[in-house]
């Protein structure tokens, strides 16, 4: 399939997303909030439309015996869409990162360099079944003065362009070109990996949903890839930990919401405290409903506690489970933790101030806690707002990605006829 | 090939560097220092021994009929191998950039979030006949924490190789390991093609040399890649740039060092000076030996110009050749630059503030000048001491890549017992 420029289909949609790009990339800040607040009401008003099509969606996912948790990912209502408004009105009320000077100096011939943050250009989203993250994506890269093309889920593909459509009808309403939020409408394999090649018009790649997609777009991509992830995260308890305050932290931890990435997944103790400490975090732990398995002395102190084979160890479970091992000292914490993280969030809860140093600086984790639990990892609660995701590889940098980390740098240098030496 | 443990030869080179990297990581800057100049001494001291074993690479590369632009690249001499040396003892008198706060804040729940400098890991390196990359790649890794693995030109290797066993003697010296930094002595294409696949082993991947080389790495990787580049710089004169400057700087531009990434390649004269502009430049540069190219207009206003085609729009000359192209306006300015650019450096020489500002704004290359010469886009002119290449792709960033550039970046968070609500 080409155009009549003779481009690919996929083509076609990068020239149109680079050519918005460079229009999105010097849209003033009041004006794209204003855009932003216009597509949330526009949500709201023509809820109605995308609910239909969502309906539509749901039913075709039914009739093809797809799973229930995959269902409540895709269905819509009322109040997730209205909830996908309030992010957009969100996303309009932070800062803009594009403009901000990184750094700037005067050289000693005169010239003036400047490091200046600016629009990525055109970002990639690769997700599954959540039509949300339409929404989500186009707020943030819009913001982030960025172009986005989409490419969701087959399942959503009717909610997905019953969004997008509410998106066009607003930037017509402004003279803004559609380029700047496109779907891909193919939605088949082949056309995905065909998209991870487009390195020619993307800048950024961004996968979103399972470690299956997430890996495949790391191991394909030519784009370069922000790897947001898997969570499989531990909490250590030093021989100094406060049980008063452990306790409540390991239960918040696993129980307050098991189903997301900075949950709990693995608890190591101290063995000089375990005789103690074990007890009372696994009642807390059964008295939440949560299935504790362990190591040797994690079974003999726990009771109900059942044996931890090798693969629960770098498993993430999603769910009401939590894994529980004795160690030695701190280094064999380290060791362990070192081996199975995914580099999400990891915990030390010690009173012990050389030993929370080095918890801190030997893993390199997205997030590394002293005393508090793994479940604050997130844009919003770092205060950075709305979040694409959290990174767990260390390029472009871990932790949360938020408005700031999907813009760009460059350095612009202002002279007076300087040349070099 | 596989080793006891039944890792594959990669696997146990990138098993050795990740244990190197945590003790690399935590390395007080007084010792990195401290090695790096010992290591510069030891080159010096062993010079005897690197040109011995460059000789037999020289002598090898020159019965296989290799051409002698490549030959220059290869060879050293005693100047080259203490030129190294004094770049090891340059990055030594860097700042360490590990470590360094990037932002801190308390949150309202009393969490203190820092945002903090932290090594890369494991950085993997490909690049061609040029021994001295051995050197300046393991002087930048090592200060800025991380382990490297080298894969250099096969070529190269005996040079490699005996530049390595020096820094090994070093590292053995200090009680370090030699995980630090190793060479991938297999130096076949299929090695390569799994090395760029090591992602469980390596955080970062720079390729050094030609396009060729680089295409292929972007192309292949699973690893997150620095892409450093190719230069085709273009150099603008509006209709008030002060001809007194601006033919200096355009000399400057293509003559002070054609082979390099940052030189001129390409200039475009706005239409209203052309006739009195052009006869100017085309004999600054005809008198510095300068092959002008150029369209219809250039051509008949510059004497001696030979007509541009289009294949010379996009390329990187590297030597003393120029295309001149005279454009009606701004706009066509920027649409030609954004067209052919390859990112990397671009000025406009006015004295428009307006011009100006959309010039600097609307292209986005890794340096963008107003009123000075391209040559100054280096990590060492820009003050961050050396570099590892020039970034021209938007992830990481855009821009020369000195130590900072080759670190990542985690959250540490200091909390008092808090839970999430």
């Amino acid at each position: 399939m080409s155009d009549n420029n003779g481009l690919s289909y996929l083509e076609s949609l990068g020239a149109a997303a680079k050519a918005a790009a460079a229009i999105t990339a010097s849209l003033p800040t009041a004006q794209k909030n204003e855009v932003l607040l216009k597509c949330a009401a526009a949500l709201e008003e023509k809820s109605g439309e995308i609910l239909a099509a969502n309906d539509k969606d749901m039913s075709g996912a039914v009739s093809a015996g797809i799973k229930a948790s995959f269902l409540d990912r895709l269905k819509l209502d009322k109040k997730r869409v209205f909830g996908m408004a309030d992010g957009l009105r969100q996303v309009a009320g932070l800062p803009d990162p594009v403009g901000e000077a990184i750094s700037m100096k005067t050289l000693p011939n005169g010239l003036i360099v400047q490091n200046v943050r600016v629009p990525m250009g055109v970002i990639g989203m690769i997700y599954e079944a959540r039509p949300n993250v339409t929404a989500d994506a186009f707020g943030l890269c819009f913001k982030a003065g960025s172009a986005v093309i989409l490419r969701g889920g087959k399942e959503a593909i009717g909610s997905n362009r019953a969004i997008v459509a509410v998106f066009h009808g607003v930037l017509a309403e402004f003279g803004l070109p559609t380029g700047i939020v496109q779907l891909i409408e193919d939605t088949s394999r082949e056309v995905a990996r065909d998209f991870m090649r487009l390195n020619k018009y993307v800048d950024l790649l961004i996968p979103r949903g399972g470690a299956g997609l997430i890996q495949s777009v790391v191991e394909n991509s030519a784009i370069p890839v922000i790897e947001t992830g898997v969570g499989n995260c531990h909490i250590f308890v030093d021989e100094s930990a406060d049980f008063g305050k452990a306790v409540p932290i390991i239960v918040n931890a696993k129980v307050q919401r098991p189903s997301v990435c900075n949950a709990c997944e693995k608890v190591l103790v101290h063995r000089a405290v375990a005789e103690e400490f074990l007890p009372l975090v696994g009642k807390a732990l059964a008295d939440n409903k949560v299935e504790i398995r362990g190591d040797e002395a994690a079974v003999r102190l726990i009771p109900g506690a059942i044996p931890a084979l090798e693969e629960d160890w770098p498993r993430e479970y999603g769910e009401l489970i939590i894994a529980v091992k004795v160690v030695d000292s701190l280094d064999e914490a380290i060791a362990h933790i070192r081996k199975y993280t995914s580099h999400h969030s990891e915990a030390i809860l010690s009173n012990d101030y050389a030993n929370i140093q080095r918890f801190t600086r030997e893993i390199d984790s997205a997030a590394v806690y002293a005393n508090a639990s793994t479940r604050f990892t997130d844009g919003g609660e770092f205060g950075m707002g709305a979040e694409i995701g959290i990174s767990t590889r260390k390029l472009p940098g871990l932790g949360p990605m938020g408005l700031r980390e999907i813009t760009s740098s460059k350095y612009i240098i202002f002279g007076d006829g300087q040349v070099r030496k």
